[in-house]
């Protein structure tokens, strides 16, 4: 079996996504999301200019082999744009082996380990009761975990707080909208609402929270300190991911359990953090971390350190890296949670897919190979339009980490 | 001042180059290098779909804050495209700023701090005695350092050895060229080069020797060790750059400096190498590692470990990128050395720019700016064409650096 | 351009300064601030006698290269006194080369990257409730920031409280005055002057205190946990400044964020602190930490570590150095907060200065240079006269860091 | 009894040397060594009018109180003119105790604890031959133990080669005398000239070297490695003395014997070196690092980790300072060794003393106190004259460490 052709598809029902589909000369195809939101038309060029035209004529089976071709053979390696790509067209060659074998691709990475995928959905509110009331629906929903966040008080709008129903990915502007932070008001805040939700529901539910790489390591110190008492699922993005021992003053003070990775594009990104035990979960992606491939040397490389995975799983990312994702976490030892951000019905429509949610749990489905495909006629009718991911200033004026 | 345009120019007169020019509404401009060997294109469409709309209407003079918009305000951020893509901003600011205050930036920089800037050229033959020969010619033309590399007995073709005398980089095919590699013959024949270009030349001059990331620690440590008696300026790139700490074991066992980072788009990338001191000089390069505000901060953060600079300068990057790591060699303390790989003679007619090399130093002249400027009508005449960088396996066919 | 000569210009309006006046042959001048409380007249013999002899002749564009000669190629280097020296002289060059180029010193810098410098005054009270409404007094005055000292029960005096409005440089006698110092009346009050304050304003206030060197490490961690419910912006000065690793005690223990610096004069005085994160604000000066140039390489080593500037700002420093700070401040990236110990009237009248305070934020001005001039007949009218600072014995006698 | 005079004496015999007289009222004075080569003036007016106002009617029997006002108390401490004023006056009091009691100085430090403090003195030549020569001078008029330089190749002077007899001081110029430094002739003569050396008188003498501060780690470790077989007593000033952190790298990659120090004035300023065994001697002196009370305290903190003293005695420190360090030297128990640059004759008739040298040791004597007196009719004919050390650059025009 050799490639003979790689197509991109960008659609956007819902949220921009850019869809690899590696196309085989016996007719089988398999698909890769390569959506790198605010940034989808470089990951395009990146593949149709340099990575496609290596691929063509290789045999979809040498997977691993493709991997090293593009992540240890190219001189210019890492990074997002970079590593979407590779991602893509490793998710599938997967789904094209598992379609291959009529097996669900977790058949190939060891069958399944658990009975399901532990979700976790979000809720939030600009006013702390709104955001307990969410996260009343949310466990409504079936949810057993839920990520909780609020406004805080003088700032127009907060990272994670939505104010409709929908719960799309931020990223309407055509230019970066600006938001403003304000450390010392969201740490006075923060508290108050775990307090809330945990008189609202007990300690039953897990809740987990996002500081979204704005904080100090100090701060984020002080900040799992006063959160002790809610018990946390884990407390995410404590500081910017860049600096991996930024997290030893964090974790030398609090023993709320911390997450991060969602940016983590190689291993080396995540080797201290991992090997120090300075966290409790990792949230590399399918998608931007190397794709299946990545992502299990990742989760191989955490288990000795007692590490578990907690993928990131925002809707702007698109349902085949939920699928490989789903594959990945019911065959993987150490995976700890999987983040469900839901899509619209929309997307759901142009990707439809075997992965199901029920009782708190996503499960992969027994489809062959990952179990999404893509309704081509129909993508085709949402038009991608740019949309850039907000920035952040601090309230003296100094950019910041979004 | 207002940027009221960004404009990417494409050309190859030998190689290709892509250039940013930043245009303000007073009528002055910057140039700034954005070339990715290899990946021009993802870096153009990076620009152009998501960098440059954010320009439109920003302050020129606001360097740093513009630098931090696009390194710590964009989520996702780091790796090559992106990175290069910040860089050449950078280095299109600073040469409006000079130009606006009618100075070379090196006197924005802290002004003179050393007669030149140290240049090491390259030499390089199939055999020893012609890279012996090779390097006699170097020396010939002025240069006071010289990388020498020769061919690996067995190996069909050796990174950095070119059988013609252009000296050109080496990127010349639609699909990457899969090149082959021998360690243990390796190890035996380098040792060899040396003490035949030290009996020949002696002690007076600077000898250096790039490794180009295939080895592993240990052999890197015993090949420093075996070229300890010829005293290397240094050696380059002994293993891999992706893992900080597999320097440790070759910094152990070897006194021979030691010098790496041409890949290097992130601080973060080197914290590890230079605060454990596991490296003598960093390559990080303006075009690759954020600009010139991007390398001033990573010679910074080296100097009180007594890392100094030894930037990366392969004529694979244009004239902008050489002439704004002349205006930070020249004013920056730490620097060491700056590889001179030339540029073709028509290169130089596209970029026609105020530095000079005289008596083995390089000197960025007193043009206001960085002083070079493109000669667009010249550029339009050389077209863009895809080549890539070649790839490597090991003799037993594993895929490995290359 | 050359430096034809370099005057000095001792004045007391208020407090005592020392200025140096670097003069060049086309009639530029650049000023710099020499003073070192208590001990102003060594500090001018330095310059007069050694350092001023070097410089007549030199080119004042040379930055670097001059802080260089006198921070390296010095054999005896480090302390306050060679570093205020050097200081001096690197403050005046930046000012000349921003007058020459017809810019504010921050555009050589990198331009403009945040709104203003965020700034903090004082406020102080022998009892807690005059320090109360001194803060109000402050946050009335405009202040978003406060630093707040009472009187420790049983002494006569403390540092940092003063019974009079004048809030001037604590240094009136001919020879030192004694103070005694108690180290578990301070514990006991330290906690209760914050509840006070935190009871009064609540939580928008940023509120800071110093423990000005006299603690023990644990006496500090202590402090610093008793202190964690009232969220101080900093604790200053912990433990006395010359032991690095004494903070390693003091941070294992507390979350309230820590900042010393004020008295180094070298990156090595702070190297530890910053490179194990046991701080998270650095106070070294322009004055007193080798002027901008040194400044900024404390500050660029520090950014990595996620460690921000407070800079010292005591009104015994000139408006020299506080314009420089400033100058600093608007365009570092990792800049934090600005002491702003306000100068008398007739200070500000004998110093000229484009800087102003609205609204709680310094800003530098638009002024070429730094922005501050002298006026010399108005200097000459002040005459100085020696005032030491004060010593301090605990209550047993043993002599104590005042 | 109390302090009723401090008086200042300035003279220049063959180097200019700054003394300080504490005069009390029962007519009992003591010497102390202020001198601060290249720098006597600051130290002067340092003393004059911010020391010398607060010793007044001041106990001198309270030196150690007296050491702790000066080192502590002072808010400006540590540098070498704070240091270097310290110490005279530390060394004065403890004249003055040793007078009043009757004693050698020694005696109230524990008595007598060795035969005799072993010395070393200089050799030095511009070629090999020229040196060897000059080591068995030294060995002739008594050595045991010869500190050996030579020419560097190239290099029109070196530090520590002298071309006369007289072997003075380096510091004869009105302005700095600027000297050039190449690392790469340097490493490879120094091995040729202890080859040479060992050659002409075995292993039966301590050969010492100084690298004088020009290395960098990795350069030191390479230059200690080759000099291996050579036996060293030790290897001096591998690197700049003020990042203790780079002695590791030496250290990690040679057995040569380490010692730094002479720039040393606090002990933080060493405490590293020392706690982490990086050198095996201390070279602190008596005027420069506070006095007999600090030199005591350094090796009192040396000692448990096997660390030894070897003050430097260069003869631009005056005989107060020899006398002081063999009064430690004698008795105090971690002694290693003493360096001895001869004074001129002049010199010692200026500052008659009761010290000796014989058989390669050197003897404190019995007289009480510390043994000199100044002979103030004799210093007042030798006047005092600016003479700068000099400046350093590399080949490349980089200032570098003299």
């Amino acid at each position: 079996m050799r490639i003979t052709d790689v197509r991109l598809i960008l659609t956007s029902p819902g949220a921009n996504y850019l869809t690899v589909k590696v196309i085989t000369d016996d007719g089988l195809y398999g698909l890769g999301d390569a959506t790198l939101v605010g940034r989808e038309l470089a990951v395009a060029t990146y593949l149709e200019e340099y990575v496609i035209p290596m691929l063509i004529g290789r045999d979809p089976s040498a997977i691993e082999d493709t991997w090293q071709l593009l992540g240890r053979s190219a001189y210019w390696r890492r990074g997002p744009v970079h590593t979407t790509a590779q991602s893509a067209i490793d998710m599938a060659l997967w789904d094209i082996k598992g379609k291959e074998l009529g097996a669900p691709v977790y058949q190939l990475l060891g069958g399944r380990s658990r009975r399901g995928v532990l979700a976790y959905s979000h809720a939030s509110g600009i006013e702390i009761a709104q955001a307990v009331d969410a996260m009343h629906e949310q466990i409504a929903a079936g949810y057993r975990a839920v990520r909780l966040q609020c406004g805080v008080p003088g700032l127009p709008s907060t990272y994670g707080v939505v104010s409709d129903e929908s719960d799309q990915p931020r990223a309407p502007h055509e230019v970066p909208y600006e938001e403003s932070w304000n450390t010392a008001a969201y740490l006075e805040t923060a508290p108050k609402l775990f307090a809330a939700a945990r008189d609202a529901v007990g300690m039953d539910v897990h809740l987990l929270h996002d500081a979204h790489h704005r904080l100090t390591s100090i701060e984020a110190a002080a900040l799992g300190k006063s959160l002790e008492p809610y018990r946390l699922f884990w407390l995410e993005d404590p500081v910017q991911a860049d600096d991996q021992t930024a997290f030893r003053l964090v974790r030398q003070h609090t023993t709320t359990p911390l997450a991060v990775g969602e940016v983590v594009n190689h291993l080396s990104e995540c080797q201290t953090l991992i090997s120090e035990r300075l966290i409790d979960y990792i949230r590399a992606t399918v998608v931007h971390a190397g794709g299946i491939t990545g992502l299990r040397r990742i989760a191989a490389f955490a288990e000795p350190f007692g590490v578990r995975t907690g993928c990131h799983g925002a809707p702007d990312m698109s349902p085949v890296t939920l699928a490989a994702a789903l594959h990945t976490g019911i065959s993987t030892h150490n995976v700890g949670i999987q983040e469900h951000g839901r899509h619209t019905s929309t997307t759901d429509e142009v990707f439809p897919h075997a992965y199901t949610f029920a009782d708190g749990y996503l499960d992969p489905g027994e489809a062959p190979g990952l179990g999404v495909d893509i309704d081509e006629g129909l993508a085709a009718r949402f038009e991608y339009r740019r949309k850039y991911l907000p920035t952040t200033r601090l309230v003296d004026g100094t950019m910041w980490n979004w």
